[in-house]
């Protein structure tokens, strides 16, 4: 057999578990057919060098494409400006009352067209890129309405066209309650697990539905009736859990089955325990933990008592964590959350691909989709341990290069 | 007169003190000559456009260069195994006792060549210069003794004879005392201010003199003994002061007139109120504060009250703050320490020029150096709101274009 590309002189961070670290194999190489990994192993096991393009890595690290399994991605505006009044003392009260927060960030996305969104969004994917990722979550959730919420997401479907990227969507109509039903959330509610839910399946713009389960948003009631409606319509469903408080949204999710539940900063031993038998992934969001200069971190020994498996993500979003790199979320999520640089790789990789449901990535075996990047780095630790200093190399999807990505770091000044 | 460039349609965040916010000028130009800036004002107020190239900015924001007037840059090593050591739960102890800490990036720096230790850096500055810098600050510290202290500075020194960057050095031999002086510290500290001094100076590697007053380092008997020294010989001292403890730093510092006094976690009003009238800039550095889990900030709100100019820099350093981020340093100083974004932003160009001694920098004005960062923003907050979103468009040093500087920003992918 030709393969289509095969590398040589690269050690492998597989990410398979095992005995090794990072299920590393040094000194190997991989080869790529059809735009999935078809040989991988020691250098001194090659079979053979039939390949229309080798390529000497020169003792570089390989990792799986990352995968950001949790982003608000597609907003209008941003909200520098309030981050920036802030910070000069104007009190959270008078923010809101000259049309701050997510309201912001509702009319302004609400007033940009689908150009616009996209032209904006496809920037700041850009960023992640420059990161290693090669597959994202996007969530809608800024529209609360149904014409925005459909146009986000064709946002993100059309994102997830190119060849460069995976989009994974997830509709997040339960984001906040809009303006126009202030006081009436049960209104609103019936509006999103009826005629929008319904939309979002007919134009197939949804892979997951998303909710936000706090008591500045929704109850464990409203959203149980959402997630009730959307598994009777097929669709997974995931959960923005116990963030600001315990108001046993890890417990809802599992009782769904959900794919994950995300932030849990306040989730209990019984929540940690239901997402265990649920099999529910935990996404670890410190980014908005950061930001928010909160102190209660996620029972990360909790979940690790328990077995649940904990995805990083970026949480990429206007207000709570403009954050687009995802090195960055694995060095928050080491020094803040306590994960170890192994811990928060694989929640960047193989069980960020668990949590957005995804069999074919997330780690380097035969079969598996070729989404690779390529680091200028002397141990996977130097991943999580730097700060800005963004060693990618070259990121292929599904085998093919990925566009400008690594032209930095390839190309030291002079 | 004809400039060599004049760039329209730009919004210039001139960074001069004054009733504009940020000294901004929106839909501005600016031109340069002979390496500085020619001219600089409204569109409008443009006086002709003779120009032997001109370029329309399309609305972007220009700052000067970014100056990090506080790195270690120069190393050999790194310490990514020893941050996963800590992750995994080995004990401080058992790290020293295997070697860690400071100890182990002496031994890596003693055992590097200058051409090792030039081309790690070098990709470090690379990164930086990714950022928007244009001017760094760069001690030693890692060799302790007279031969890797000068083959440090000398590796500085090539750095900053580059075209697209100045490096501004330190000789920071009272970093820790070295393995060979354990328990001798006052034989170490002749060996500082006698003839490591002296041969830094012969060589004309330092442009100023630190050191680290700390429990743990050096005492301030000792770090006025050198600094006494120093100022004989005509170099500036500065000082890292008060990070761990009051060992009245900042005072010390002060009674010698230095530059700056940095990190100042632990400072007094008394300390505080000496910089004022020693006019010494406190230099903050969020980075270790972040990598340390700090929780005692440096008094910003005394700092302000009297009236002490505060820097903001990257404290690029292996083992408390592997930060090669500019903005994220913004960032940090206004989520970690309360800065507003324009004192983030005036930290890292008008006052960390001043706590460098350089005049010729730092604002945009007429004779000041075209040093220049153009950035893909709708306002100045954004450079401290984003995490990774990278908007550096175009870098120049002294008016000429740096290497592929912002080729990631300008050229999305497809
Ligand atoms: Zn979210
Ligand atoms: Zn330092």
């Amino acid at each position: 057999m030709i393969w289509d590309r095969l590398w040589l002189n690269a050690h492998l961070a597989t990410m398979r578990p095992g005995s090794m670290a990072y299920g590393a194999i040094e000194n190997g190489a991989i080869a790529v057919r059809g735009g999935r990994i078809a040989w991988l192993g020691p250098m001194a096991a090659l079979p053979h060098r039939n390949a229309v393009l080798v390529e000497d890595l020169a003792g570089a690290w390989v990792t799986p494409g990352l995968i950001d399994c949790h982003t608000h991605l597609v907003f209008g505006g941003n909200r520098a400006n309030e981050f920036e009044l802030r910070l000069q003392g104007v009190a959270y009260a008078e923010i809101a009352r000259r049309g701050g927060g997510i309201r912001s960030t509702v009319a302004a996305t609400r007033a940009a067209s689908e150009e616009e969104l996209l032209a904006a969004a496809a920037q700041r994917l850009a960023a992640l890129q420059r990161g290693g990722v090669t597959t994202v979550e996007i969530k809608s959730g800024y529209g609360l309405e149904p014409e925005t919420e459909l146009r986000m997401l064709r946002v993100a479907r059309t994102l997830g066209r190119r060849p460069d990227i995976d989009v994974v969507t997830s509709f997040l109509g339960l984001h906040a309650v809009p303006a126009e039903y202030a006081g009436d959330s049960s209104g609103y509610l019936d509006l999103v697990k009826g005629p929008m839910l319904q939309a979002v399946i007919r134009e197939g713009l949804a892979d997951a539905v998303d909710a936000f389960c706090e008591t500045i948003a929704f109850s464990s009631e409203e959203v149980a009736a959402l997630f009730a409606a959307a598994k009777a319509l097929g669709l997974p469903v995931k959960l923005h859990a116990d963030q600001l408080g315990d108001l046993g949204g890890a417990a809802l999710a599992a009782r769904f089955g959900a794919l994950s539940a995300d932030h849990l900063e306040h989730t209990s031993e019984d929540g940690v325990r239901a997402m265990a038998e649920a099999g529910t992934v935990a996404v670890l969001l410190p980014g908005a933990y950061y930001m928010l200069r909160e102190t209660r971190r996620p029972p990360v020994e909790l979940l690790r008592a328990h077995g649940v498996p904990m995805a990083v993500a970026t949480d990429a979003n206007p207000g709570t964590s403009p954050l687009l790199s995802p090195l960055l979320a694995l060095n928050m999520a080491c020094v803040l959350f306590g994960l170890t640089p192994e811990e928060a790789l694989a929640g960047m990789t193989r069980v960020a691909a668990r949590a957005l449901g995804l069999a074919d990535r997330g780690v380097l075996e035969v079969g598996a989709l070729a989404d690779l990047a390529v680091w200028r780095i002397g141990q996977p630790a130097e991943l999580c341990y730097w700060l800005g200093l963004d060693p990618l190399e070259r990121l292929f999807k599904a085998g093919a290069p990925v566009g400008t990505v690594g032209a930095a770091a390839t190309a030291p000044l002079p």
